[in-house]
């Protein structure tokens, strides 16, 4: 078969620069989060078909890269179907792999069992620019405790990473679905409604409150119910603590301690953080999957559409592996966005070892070369990072190279001089 | 579809206390590469499947795990063999990836270009105790340099990187494939049976010399042939130095220059070390790849089977992708044989941060919890890793439990106190 040069579609090789800044951010990551006593793990990236087509990855599903059957198992010729052929996938987050693994693990982990992981994750999505379709994925996750005291940790630990990355400024949203849920029902709407409800809210910081009245009206809800609805919103917005205005007039529809538990995680966050940004209670803020049940929380940058990191409270899922419910809350960080934010920003990864470059006339003997090469190490020892070559033939163009690549020094060894001298 | 709680058969999942351990051995390697200027790059861990069924990959080629074709393209019911419904597998090696990535990249790429890569590949081998179906491989090549600079720089960082993880006295086995081939040719083999006498030979340190005379005489070779050839063996053994009487020995039957780059290597590399190891001339090393050209080379441990490390020179490879030939040189690691071993003799990562545990009792105030909380901020910004949680009703299996997992301190915080005092 022939070679190709490029990579697989969609997916991308990465250069040195780039890579040197993944580390970076990768490590900032793990010290970050084993600060606060989140345990590193890891997950194969291959999962049994059947825990990825569970319903619990939503869209992702239809997005799943599959493994083919392998030896007597395989029989192409009489295959009518997909899952005739097929028993692995690549796992499309890293949420169904944690409650997997959380149920197979469950008896050696501490509870509650704070987890972080970064990978890999695959999507067949149709390849864009900026998009890829194997991205690294960072979660974190607190496995086990149904107490806000969760929440809190989860934005007081992300927002001592992001200010570590050096970001100020940004800004928490911060909703709970049972909010959402009793001001739908507060207003009239039929908890079947409720899916196709949010979705439109969901659009509210694009096309704004005419535009969600409008949609509303489109998808056949009653004008009545729309304007009580939205009008709910403004009087969010305009009170004094739009949480507390709420909490009082949802009596009776919201859970009882909802509103007291948002307020207790606003405070707590508010109180203990280490790096300046907002943490603001958004009522309009929704969140796709549909597997949250409380808090659901998302990281904004001035700046920039989009979000930089999202999660919520998932009381129900890993029960479905485990066979008992585990209450559980986690945030997954946009780790491809941050790179490419930092890239865009030609971040500089701080600590670097100074960087050498050794050029060397062809021909040197051995004992010459000897020579050099134990110098190298001695400079290696005193954490020089030094880069040992051939003299080429255009040597400035060499050094040109070099410099791009970040060599600031140069030593150059020519045979003469370096086999008589010293 | 049913879940299971296990990973992908003959898969693993990485508990805290291992992920830790490797955690660190990764930067470690990492770290000591870069002082010696290689990049750390990456490619994506799926190949476009004519590139990985080349015939470079040797047996690794019926190991692949193959990806399905997706959406239109995928005509299950109408397919006939395997090549209908697929497009892409996973990698099995770094070395294919690395070709394919040079070719794409070479103009941004400086030269020599010394390249450091760690990652998961995937074999389909038969599950068996210790072998894994994905596990992670960590290679460095030097690409672009034909002169044996490479070959030295390869041995000098990577014996540093196996003495920075405390390992001593292993041993540095180094032969040259035109050595073999030269051997062989002397002793009167045919070069269409030079594999076949190398598999033979391969098995010295298993079955000894009289099971490889045996071998090569159940495999038809002649009595005399035989012989004379593992004559040579005993003789190069009892010479003062081998690589020199071979030299002699097999002059006009060995290409010029081979035997003085040998002799390079070794010098070189002795004089330069910077921890204690041996490093040997092996004329029965052989290693199984077909693609290597010149050197190969191995690293054991005494005390265990089989190698951590091993390698050498493929010239030829690269240049099946760029159209033109790129010498190249370079060495695999066996990461996990080597996080096998560390784990093995209980190896502590050093450097780890003081481990400190709060325990809160359930009920505490928002208020009590944000001064908690903010102790902690202050305690992690001097350095220390500090979990929080609820205190369980179990305390004392709490504490155990975060003991075995390193916290060496605990502190309590009781409602009635901390609210009222401090």
């Amino acid at each position: 078969m022939a070679f190709t040069k490029k990579p697989v579609t969609g997916m991308k090789d990465i250069l040195p620069a780039e890579m040197e800044l993944r580390d970076y951010v990768l490590n900032l990551i793990t010290e970050t989060y084993r600060s606060f006593g989140f345990s590193h793990i890891e997950t194969p990236c291959m999962e049994n078909i059947g825990n990825l087509c569970s319903n619990q990855g939503g869209e992702n599903e239809k997005l799943i890269f599959k493994v083919l059957k392998r030896g007597e198992k395989l029989k192409i010729a009489e295959a009518e179907r997909e899952e005739d052929v097929v028993d692995f996938g690549m796992r499309y987050d890293l949420t169904v792999p944690l409650s997997r693994y959380y149920s197979n693990h469950q008896a050696e982990l501490s509870t509650p069992f704070k987890a972080l992981q970064m990978g890999p994750v695959w999507r067949a999505d149709r390849p864009q620019r900026g998009r890829f379709r194997q991205f690294v994925q960072c979660d974190i996750d607190i496995l086990g405790d149904p107490t806000c005291l969760a929440e809190i940790e989860l934005m007081q630990a992300t927002t001592t990473l992001l200010g570590r990355l050096g970001f100020r400024g940004f800004r928490v949203c911060f909703n709970d679905r049972r909010m959402l849920k009793a001001m739908a029902s507060y207003c009239g709407f039929a908890e079947k409604d409720f899916d196709q409800v949010f979705i439109i809210l969901d659009k509210m910081d694009k096309i704004g409150i005419d535009g969600v009245a409008k949609e509303l009206a489109e998808a056949g809800y009653g004008e009545e119910q729309a304007r009580r609805y939205l009008d709910l919103f403004v009087e969010t917005e305009e009170a004094d603590d739009g949480l507390a205005f709420l909490g009082e007039k949802l009596s009776g529809v919201l859970p009882e301690g909802v509103a007291e538990n948002m307020a207790t995680i606003l405070e707590s966050v508010r109180s203990s953080a280490s790096v300046d940004f907002d943490l603001v209670f958004d009522p309009t803020l929704v969140r796709g999957m549909s597997y949250y049940t409380g808090s659901i929380f998302e990281i904004k940058m001035p700046e920039l559409s989009g979000s930089v990191a999202g999660g919520g409270r998932y009381d129900e899922m890993i029960g479905k592996f485990t066979g008992k419910p585990v209450p559980a809350c986690g945030f997954s960080i946009g780790f491809e966005r941050i790179i490419t934010i930092l890239a865009e920003q030609n971040f500089q990864v701080p600590g670097r070892a100074e960087k050498k470059a050794y050029l060397v006339e062809k021909g040197m003997s051995g004992e010459g070369l000897s020579r050099i090469l134990d110098r190298a190490r001695q400079e290696r020892e005193n954490g020089r990072q030094v880069f040992v070559a051939w003299m080429n033939k255009n040597k400035k163009f060499q050094k040109e190279q070099l410099t791009h690549e970040g060599y600031g020094e140069f030593e150059e060894f020519f045979r003469r001089e370096w086999e008589n001298g010293q």
